[in-house]
C-alpha cells in the first residue's frame, strides 16, 4: 500500500504575490458567519506587514506569540472555544507566519469542525471532519508546514500532528519579499529543518524515486543557500529556500523523516526547545547514521559562524531523559522508516536514551 | 499578478499503486446515478490490464482508439450526450492511458455538468461549473496531462484546452509498472515532451524560481533516462521519467511552454500530427531559440538511433502553411512568454510561416 498524499489546493508563487491575498479570499467570506480568522505572528504586530494584512472590520485579528514554546493543544481549543463562542463560525483562517503559526492555522481550522479537545485527534486520520477554508502564508522558510499533512501540536501526554488530509492548506500564498528580515540564526535553524527533512527522507524504507526527486532538488537549493559559492541571506536565496523548504516537506510527506526528528521531538516535548533548532541540536551527533549529511551540516554552520551548545545532557536528570526517550520511541513510523519493519529488534528504550546523552 | 494555481488534489505512486485504485473510487461511487465510467486506451484491449480494470456490473468501460488523431471536441461531446442519454450523470470518470486518455478524461469530467459543446470552453475560465470526480492513471510519461490544468482539444477552429482550475484531477495513481511496454519509439516521443516542457519552461519572461526548480530536477530525470550512462528503457529509469513528466508538468503549469509548442500545435492542428511526435519534428530546426536544448536533443536522437524526416514542408500547400501559421499566431501565452509582452514586434505570420517552411 503506497501513501496516498494531499497536495496543498492552491499555490501563488512571486515577489508581493501576498497582495493578492484580499481578492483570493475574497470569493470565501461568504461561508458560515461571513468573516475571517487572521492569525499573525507576533512579529509582525507594529511592523508595515500589519498594516497589509487585508482585514474588513468583521474580521478578527489575532497576534500569537510563538518565540516562547511551540504550538500546545490547550491553545488550539482555547483560541477555538473563545472565537466559537464569541463570533460563531469564521468562513475561513489565514495563518501568516513561520511554521508555528501555519500549525496553529491548519490545527483551528479542523478543530472548528471538530469536537472536544485537539488531544483526541493526534495522530493519523483521526479527525472526523474536514475543517474550514484555512490559508498558509508562511513569513520564514524550511519548516514545510505549508505543504505538510500535520499540524505539530505538543499536547499534556505526546508531541505529535493532527495528520489527515484535511489537514492541508486550501490556499499557500509564497511570498519570497516575507522572508527578506528573518533574523540569521532563524534563517539558518529554519533553514536546516528542510535540509534534515530530505537528508532523512532519502535514507530509509519509505522513500521511493518520487520522494528522492524532490528531496535532490531541494537539497540542491539548500547548498546554493548555505553551502556553495554565493550562499547567504540574500534576495535569490530566499525565493530558493522558499521552494526548497516546499519540496523538501513534499519529500517527507511521501516518505518520512528519521532520527534526529524523534529525538528532536523527546527534546522539545519535555525542555520545549523549538523545533528547527532542536534539530539542529540533535543532528550534530547523528553522524553514524547519516555521514554525509552531518559532514556538510558542520560545514555550513562554520560557514556562517553558527555555533550549537554540547554537552546538554549534563545537566539533564536520569527522570528527564528517561521521559524524553518515551516520547522518541512512540514515534513508530520514523524508526520504522529509518530500520525498516524489524526496528524494534534494534531499537530500545536504553539505546535511545543513549542518543540523548550524546547531546 | 502571479498565477494561482490548482495542484491535482491527491497523488499516490509506486509500483503496483493501480491495485489500490477500487479502494480509492469506493468512497466516491455514491454521488450522482452511483456508477463510474472508465475510459480506457484501446491499447489495453484483450490485455492484461483490461481483467485489472476494478469496474462494477453498472459501470461503463470504454475503449478509445487514439492513435489516428489527438481528442477533439466532437468526440468529448459525443460521449458525454450519449453517457447522459443512456445512463445519466456518473460519479466519476478514470482515465487509464497516455496524455490524450488524460485529456479526454478531464474534459469530459467537465463537459457533463456544463452544457452546450465544448468549442465553447477553449480558452482559459471559460468553463463554468466544477466537473464530476475525476481520476487519472497515465500509462505512458511525459505529457504532463497528468498534472496540467488544461485537456488540450482540436475543435473545428482551433487546437486550445479547456483551462482552468477544474480541470486538474481529483487523483492521481502514478504506477510505473504501467509504463514498461511502451514501444520505443512513443517511449522517446512522450519522454521529449517532458524534456521540451522544462526547456520552454525556463527560458522566457513567465519563468521564476519555482518553476526552475521544477524544471531543474525534470531535466535531470530527463538526463538519466535518454542522456547519461545507464539511459534507456529500464525499471528504474520508467520511474525517473514518471516523476519528470509531472515536474516537468507543474514547471510549465506555473511557468509557460514556448516557440515549439506554438508551431507544433498548428502542425497538429492542420495535419493531425500527434503532439509529442509534432514538438520533436519541430524542436530539432529550433537551435537559435533553444540552442543548448536542441544540441542535446539531438544527441539523445543519435543516442537511441531515433531518425525525425526533414524537408515535410516541402509537400505543403502554402494555403495550409499560412492557415498552420494562423493557428499558431494565435497561442499568444506562448509568444509572449519567450519574447515578453511586446512579442507583436518581434513576430508576425511570415516570420512564423517561415518556421514552418524549416520543417
Amino acid at each position: 500500500m503506497h501513501k496516498n498524499f494531499k497536495n496543498i489546493d492552491k499555490v501563488v508563487f512571486g515577489r508581493s504575490s501576498f497582495n493578492q491575498l484580499d481578492s483570493i479570499i475574497a470569493e470565501k467570506r461568504h461561508d458560515h458567519n461571513k468573516y475571517f480568522l487572521f492569525i499573525v505572528d507576533n512579529y509582525f504586530k507594529g511592523k508595515e506587514l500589519e498594516k497589509r494584512v487585508p482585514a474588513k472590520p468583521e474580521d478578527i485579528v489575532m497576534f500569537i506569540n510563538v518565540d516562547a514554546e511551540e504550538p500546545t493543544t490547550k491553545l488550539i481549543d482555547t483560541i477555538r472555544d473563545n472565537i466559537l463562542k464569541s463570533k460563531g463560525l469564521p468562513a475561513g483562517v489565514v495563518g501568516i507566519g513561520g511554521g508555528s503559526i501555519m500549525d496553529i492555522a491548519k490545527a483551528v481550522s479542523l478543530m472548528f469542525t471538530n469536537e472536544g479537545s485537539s488531544t483526541l485527534y493526534q495522530g493519523l486520520n483521526l479527525i472526523k471532519k474536514p475543517g474550514i477554508y484555512h490559508l498558509g502564508v508562511p513569513t520564514v522558510s524550511g519548516t514545510g508546514a505549508e505543504c505538510s499533512m500535520t499540524a505539530v501540536l505538543t499536547g499534556s501526554e505526546k508531541k505529535l500532528g493532527l495528520k489527515c488530509e484535511w489537514t492541508v492548506f486550501n490556499q499557500v500564498i509564497l511570498d519570497p519579499d516575507l522572508t527578506g528580515t528573518v533574523p540569521k540564526e532563524q534563517w539558518f535553524f529554519t533553514g536546516m529543518d528542510t535540509y534534515i527533512h530530505c537528508i532523512e527522507s532519502e535514507k530509509g524504507s519509505c522513500n521511493n524515486t518520487y520522494s528522492y526527486a524532490y528531496a535532490e532538488e531541494a537539497l540542491k537549493l539548500c547548498r546554493d543557500v548555505f553551502y556553495n559559492d554565493g550562499a547567504g541571506q540574500n534576495a535569490v536565496n530566499d525565493e530558493k529556500l522558499m521552494v526548497a523548504s516546499l519540496m523538501g516537506g513534499l519529500s517527507l510527506t511521501v516518505s518520512e523523516v528519521g532520527i534526529c526528528h524523534a529525538i528532536s521531538y523527546g527534546l522539545s516535548k519535555i525542555l520545549h526547545t523549538r523545533h528547527c533548532y532542536s534539530n539542529c541540536l540533535v543532528f550534530q551527533h547523528l553522524a553514524d547514521f547519516y555521514p554525509q549529511g552531518v559532514k556538510e551540516f558542520k560545514e555550513m554552520l562554520a560557514k556562517h559562524n553558527i555555533s550549537l551548545p554540547e554537552n546538554l545532557s549534563k545537566g539533564w536528570t536520569n527522570e528527564q531523559i528517561a521521559e524524553m526517550a518515551q516520547v522518541a520511541y512512540k514515534l513508530t513510523h520514523m524508526w520504522n522508516h529509518y530500520y525498516g519493519a524489524d526496528w524494534r529488534n534494534k531499537v530500545t528504550l536504553d539505546s535511545i536514551e543513549a542518543l540523548f546523552r550524546r547531546l
